[in-house]
């Protein structure tokens, strides 16, 4: 099973990298874009593991390892069953 | 209009990124993970753009700016008319 996790700023924390990717675009002429977030994306391979299991595993591991709950937020999908 | 640009590195190339996190997760035990490829995730906001300007906005600003296409590979959506 493979699982698509997305990582990224809560909307109320600033982000000066997104920030800069924005600036960068409106330079260049990407006069339209009004706003950039940048975050992370993780694809787990979960072998020989149940949708239960996948429901405990990556919260878990999301909230220890892969996001900073103070200042990240993070979804997640099966993206192969 | 809401747009969501995933970029991870092409299945060819090694990430050492994804690898850390993998082997951080088997420390903490987690022992069904059998790969991590890690990526960055773009939200831009793209204020009075119809489909067409994102059809064609969105692959130029990621293979100039989002993504290096010689290592790098990328899928967008919309994702809020």
């Amino acid at each position: 099973m493979k699982v698509r996790i997305l990582v990224s700023f809560k909307d109320s924390v600033l982000d000066p990298q997104g920030q800069t990717v924005k600036n960068a675009l409106h330079t260049l002429g990407y006069r339209a874009i009004k706003d950039v977030r940048q975050g992370k994306v993780f694809e787990i391979d979960l072998a020989g593991a149940t949708k239960a299991d996948a429901e405990k595993i990556i919260p878990e591991i999301s909230d220890k390892v892969l996001a900073n709950p103070i200042i990240e937020k993070f979804t997640w999908q099966i993206i192969e069953a």
